[in-house]
């Protein structure tokens, strides 16, 4: 077992600290949109019956379409987190051979101790913490240039949470393809992608074999306590996650969302994110504070005082997301509407340099 | 990877080989309730936010004071079957020495090929397959009696399905000190124990140190798309399940769900269980056929002629359970109101012996 990470949405840690009750508070430590959607009706046999076949096909039907991945069918899973700790285990699995697309298992109890892991970094925590607790070394390397043949697995997230950097299509592409070469697998989280469908290596998957690519359902419609997200790749390798994961891994209610929700208009959900990026950014600007990158979904400023800022925020009870690795990097997650963003600039303007 | 196991629920596949559109058929092929229980409220935040500590301590509350757990907070699982799956990693994350009750882990890459793990059979498939798909030797005892000093953990489903044995919270006592004695470990599967509360171990796995309990909520409910159980163990086990898991395991509405059902009164519940079971028993039995066994969410119906019995009800679109091990088992799950017992005992009547 190892330590767990802070992640966003601890408002009850946060309020038992700095008071207020948890409700009150505006809560910006997350990457979630904040308007979410109206929640489509939920067939009734959806939340009595175990989520039948015809329920999950129609879920992935709907998220190859709105994905655009072609011959691939994404497999709904219970959040990518599930999925983040099953990446070991497909290592794991055997020595991966690749021959002719397919990956032949030679053995299935191979010691973990020769296999390297890249992450591109700094990113989200729990993939290296799942590596890591599974015996694995991680390389935390800065770019994808630092990728070798001695890494069995890489991991991009593809824009960067929390710093908004992105890779174009065609250079994680070929990336993939060294990486194939060499007999290793490409990860690319696509958590933020939504809001940036050209970055998205999802109507390549059919080509790429040794391409993973992960989707989170919740973060762009707003309904991330759905615990749910999509895994893209070859047949294969998605039997895999299929298989451990178990029958029934993902929740009726949240299929039947998906079904509906992917195959609907998200234009508007596009405008929405947009026009409170905008406002966030502005008022984050004429507090003084400095853009340091992000995605539709969060901005992340720099400011050397960032600590005593987060807590100044902390006592007007605003929650905002802070770095143990950059000590002067702050994360804020959208404000819901203008009231909030006067709540948070009155805020900031309050604080004295 | 290991064939998938057969479960009921499978009324998409049954229509495509005999007809009728899935939401004609009568399912009869599960334990689940079959008549929900209407869905109280759930708060906007718990699908829109990640499950806070909050949403998650409220669920543990209700449900220590629903079953009786005292000094242990059960630990919230997207299903059973999603810790059924993470058994093998708990045997796997080293020599299990047990000193003063506390769980000392020697070697975190033991290998797994001289353990052996007892499933009391026939059962619920989905034990054996997880162990076996780890790699590990799994004795089908046909009794508690058969397990032994060289099983390192042993499983008993309390009441069994699809049988209904029943084994006295004394008997499992005393299998849980022997287990103990030998460094083992006891699961005891209480997913139908909610119709008989006085067989459960709950109350007693405060002070059972070797003892894992697991417990369902959508079957007694009628929610079985909600995905969602419940685990009681000793401190470190259960922060095992949690930290494989990862965080947010447990969908926001389902956390919710269970705060407010686990609270209600359900006795309606257990006395429309008990109406409808009586009602099935009395339908089987006028149709000649004789009761092998069951628990209030099921009969188990034994006839030399099952088989042919099966595809008579798929012709008039009903489905049932059959099984490969028991050739003349037949598990009906019960029916939803009094129009389909007659609909089911119209199909029986009409079978020609």
């Amino acid at each position: 077992m190892s330590a767990p990470i802070a992640h966003g949405g601890g408002i009850t840690a946060a309020a038992a600290a700095f008071g207020g009750r948890p409700e009150d508070w505006l809560d910006l430590s997350t990457g979630i949109n904040p308007c979410p959607v109206a929640l489509p009706d939920i067939p009734a046999r959806a939340w009595h019956r175990l989520p039948d076949r015809h329920l999950v096909d129609e879920a992935r039907f709907a998220a190859r379409d709105h994905y655009g991945s072609g011959a691939i069918l994404p497999l709904p899973v219970p959040g990518t987190q599930s999925v983040i700790q099953l990446l070991p285990r497909l290592l794991r699995r055997g020595q991966v051979t690749v021959t002719d697309d397919r990956v032949t298992v030679t053995d299935d109890r191979v010691a973990a101790t020769d296999d390297k892991v890249a992450v591109v970094s700094p990113t989200y925590g729990e993939y290296a913490r799942a590596f890591v607790s599974a015996g694995f070394a991680v390389d935390a390397v800065d770019d994808i240039a630092a990728i070798g043949g001695e890494h069995r697995l890489a991991v991009v997230v593809n824009p960067n949470n929390p710093d908004g950097r992105v890779w174009p299509a065609e250079t994680l592409i070929a990336l993939h393809d060294s990486m194939k070469a060499a007999g290793g697998l490409l990860v690319v989280d696509e958590a933020f992608g939504d809001t940036e469908p050209a970055l998205s290596l999802a109507a390549h998957a059919q080509n790429l074999s040794n391409l993973i690519i992960f989707r989170s359902f919740g973060k762009f419609f707003g309904l991330a306590g759905l615990r749910l997200g999509f895994a893209i790749a070859r047949e294969d390798i998605l039997a895999g996650f299929e298989d451990w994961l178990g029958p029934w891994a993902v929740s009726g209610p949240a299929l039947s969302l998906a079904a509906s929700l992917l195959r609907s208009d998200v234009s508007a959900i596009r405008h929405s994110l947009d026009t409170r990026s905008s406002a966030l950014q502005a008022t984050l600007t004429s507090a003084g504070l400095r853009i340091r990158g992000g995605t539709a979904l969060f901005t992340l400023a720099a400011d050397s005082r960032a600590s005593d800022i987060y807590t100044h925020l902390c006592r007007h009870h605003i929650l905002v997301r802070k770095f143990d690795y950059a000590p002067d990097w702050l994360r804020f997650g959208l404000t819901p509407d203008p009231a909030a963003d006067r709540r948070l600039g009155e805020a900031l303007q309050g604080f004295e340099r």
